[in-house]
């Protein structure tokens, strides 16, 4: 029920991960008595600062007064305490006045906070994004300018990419920055910028994609920092609109409207997307994690109150814990299992993504970067879907009492339901899964799921058969799909209709893959 | 996209349902002219007097106020108006001021006005099955005194089941009724009372479920009208809490103590629940019939939206509407296909339902109502699914902009939400489903589906051999399922962990059953 228990868990999901043992090897300060502690820490600040935020904030929301965001009452000094305490920069580089950490770690700490206060974490994760970002393609000034700065949370990051007319096609996106001497100008309208004003800290940095060449598409498009304020002066960019949404209330959605503003070129004209992906790969990270963090909070209500709510039975003794009916039972397993494979998976992916930044081996490099790259628009999607699907459940479980606001649940099911649109809709990602991952790669990043499901297959089948026995089964019938997919290359058409389907074969396949791994905590647990 | 659109759809599904040409045999006045008439009524009701109610409805929210319930504005005049244009009691009998037409033309009239305001609706709902339960098991003083006042709208009435430690339980309520003289008193504590208090009308009767007998269980329970005013004084009923939900905010759902309250006995003693399940029955095809209006409002937006949205296509020329992306219109057909086979399943059903009514034949009529039995749970909770579903499905294609409440979207998913709850939860009908109409029952609905879904078949599977095809296979495999389950009534705990699966298996087969129905209408419009 309760952070530590989530603390627990994740320390037994990473002690089943292959892929951080070999971390560990590369990174002996990770041990198993630091990360318990960094994660006990990460579960004592989520519970204490965090939590108590959450539902008071989605009551309050965020509001524009007089141009001006006003975030809801304690966010301020939350992110504060935040930054200070190192959580912004788990795994930027000391140098850059981070924790030097690995990405992993930073993974596992991510769902504690997001199932604390998901809102607020809206902007911890442009911010920290960002200063990723700058630190791998900013040069040195604006490195000193702002990666220190936001490693501590004394500033802000967004990112502005959308547009009204260009959403999931970036491509067409008219926002025009043009060079006046050292500097550059930016001019238009973005939307959908989460956090794009607020009060928490006096300078917000925009990490802005506007189109600088004369080539259509995405190729004349370049990246900028756009401060809001320059020497303490407004820099031309105002608040146009807060959207009213479902729900992630207390995050605000603002429309910007950029006019003549001062912007800084980050790394080279044209590689705008290509390097704005850095920060979107980590934000899409992000998501899976908040997908997590709201699923292991859902299941956890459902589990505690159907201890507790007593319903049915003979009705001559008292009534029974619904847990104890069958139905209910099965419900509660589904939820769990969902998300405690959610879990594996993150872990997964982050390890492999560490083990590639770590990697020297220029081929085995590439490798654990195509399984990464196939793994991220699974582990975005069915992470976000897994947040509202298990939220949903919960309620579910709950009856009546689970509509109502007395319980958190309906807060989780609005506050999710946006994570498969943000960062990538269902659609794109699955686009992306197909076009990219399997044609474009050649299938490398399948080759490697085979790689690695195989070796789990191989050291499981004796000791759980029936989920070794699903899983193969699993595999083989999403290698046949990828087969016929890769076959439909000359028919886009058909492919693309069928793209769906072929993406959710493939989170079943990892689903499965993952199921075998959760038997071996299982049994742990039962030893 | 509009009323009339639907109300096209309604008379093209009621033409290929077998059971609708039998009821007009009956029915000559429910020619076929009529009957669109009256549809277009309905539509044009719906959508000038009730539409414009919904969102403002949702945003003011029902509140209460120095002990009373206020509706929000607007809601008082149009109730009243729907009353009187004879909208209540399209179906009740005409000598208790019903418009005496069948209930399938009250079933394709119910999901235009739930489209337009589900809220609003829920009043509707429990006041006309309450004119029903009383026209059928009232005495004739009861019947005089409520149900024509009952059917044009001057009154309203609840249904009061659930107590704080009797939900799904009802067998361990404890509100109690004790004779005094002619009279009963009731006292206790109700919840979850929708509409248990407001000012659309001056009086309310609540039939009420109460414990009159020493058995335990449902046994002991007996049915009352408990009106809030007798003779224009209070009867002892107070509203002590109105539910904060998530979505139905112009729907209050009450919690009411009843003191001592004057109550008139429906029916018989220890019969209460046995009659009541009348009123329920009633409202359990209501709740399938809002998932209907409330998917088809939200693929209608759906659709509109992916036909005006331009985004993608090659950068050179102009976005294309985002209905051409194969992707996009994979989802569109799936939810216009969802939402069409939940209306052909409903008609069936309503059809049904009224030939069972008309039957002289004791075995064939037992037969009909053996099917009814069969299908209600399964429409009942996946009409509710599919509203939730559809509307989730919708945002998802609207993207960011479904998230926001500038599109009706959102508040459709959360007046969605509690439609698998309330009415009978989702597992309670998968163990009526399991336990009753098929256990207890010994599989008679089952096989008046197969003998139904076989005459589709067998003049459908020339012409659409694809579909024909598939709802064969559906209907063996859950044959196969049925004996499985059949087999299992020895081991309850097992069977009924699987009745969700064999609950879903059913409703799979219903889909593909009018699925091929579907064609029919698809092949008529094609011509």
């Amino acid at each position: 029920m309760s952070f530590r228990d989530q603390v627990d868990r994740t320390l037994a999901a990473l002690a089943v991960t292959p892929g951080w043992r070999q971390l560990q090897q590369r990174r002996p300060d990770c041990d198993d008595e630091t990360v318990a502690e960094i994660l006990r820490q990460a579960g004592g600040f989520a519970e204490r600062v965090l939590a108590p935020l959450n539902a008071p904030g989605d009551r309050q929301g965020a509001q524009l007064l007089e141009g001006r965001v006003q975030t809801p009452a304690g966010f301020r000094e939350a992110f504060r305490s935040y930054g200070k305490a190192g959580w912004l920069a788990v795994d930027l580089a000391e140098a850059g006045d981070g924790q030097g950490l690995p990405l992993t770690v930073q993974a596992a700490c991510g769902p504690l906070f997001e199932r604390a206060c998901v809102a607020l974490m809206m902007v911890a994760g442009s911010t920290r994004a960002a200063a990723h970002l700058i630190w791998e393609a900013g040069d040195e000034q604006l490195i000193r300018e702002w990666v220190p700065k936001l490693a501590t949370g004394e500033r802000t990051a967004t990112i502005c990419i959308s547009e009204a007319d260009a959403g999931s096609d970036v491509g067409r996106l008219r926002t025009k920055a043009e060079r006046v001497g050292d500097d550059w100008r930016i001019s238009g309208r973005k939307t959908w910028i989460s956090f794009g004003d607020h009060d928490l800290t006096e300078r917000i940095g925009h990490c802005l994609l506007a189109r600088t060449g004369s080539e259509p598409g995405t190729k004349g498009l370049s990246l900028f920092l756009v401060p809001n304020l320059i020497e303490g002066q407004p820099n031309g960019i105002t608040v146009e609109r807060l959207e009213d949404k479902m729900g992630l209330h207390a995050s605000p959605t603002c429309t910007l409207n950029f006019d003549q503003s001062r912007g800084t070129l980050i790394g080279s004209e044209g590689r705008g997307l290509a390097q704005l992906f850095r920060m979107i790969e980590l934000m899409r990270l992000q998501t899976a994690c908040q997908g997590l963090g709201l699923a292991s909070a859902s299941v956890d209500v459902a589990e505690q109150y159907a201890k507790e709510r007593r319903q049915g039975g003979s009705s001559s003794s008292p009534p029974v814990p619904i847990a104890e009916h069958p139905d209910v039972r099965r419900q509660l397993e589904e939820m769990r299992r969902r998300t405690e494979v959610l879990r594996l998976a993150v872990l997964e992916l982050a390890t492999a993504m560490d083990l590639a930044a770590y990697e020297p081996d220029d081929e085995m490099r590439r490798e654990l970067e195509s399984f990464c790259a196939w793994m991220l628009p699974l582990i975005k999607n069915f992470g976000a879907d897994a947040g509202f699907s298990v939220a949903n459940a919960a309620i579910q479980v709950l009856g009546g009492a689970g509509y109502t606001r007395d319980w958190p649940l309906e807060q989780y099911l609005r506050d999710a339901r946006v994570m498969t649109i943000y960062e990538g809709t269902t659609g794109m990602q699955a686009l992306d899964f197909l076009t990219r991952r399997l044609w474009r790669d050649d299938g490398n990043g399948l080759r490697q799921l085979k790689v690695r499901l195989q070796a789990d297959l191989s050291s499981g089948v004796d000791l759980y058969p029936e989920e070794a026995k699903v899983a193969e089964g699993r595999l083989n019938a999403f290698d046949d799909f990828s087969q016929r997919m890769m076959s439909l290359q000359a028919e886009p058409e058909r492919a693309l209709y069928l793209a769906h389907d072929y993406f959710l074969a493939g989170w079943e396949t990892v689903s499965a893959w993952m199921d075998l791994r959760l038997c071996r905590i299982e049994d742990r647990i039962r030893r």
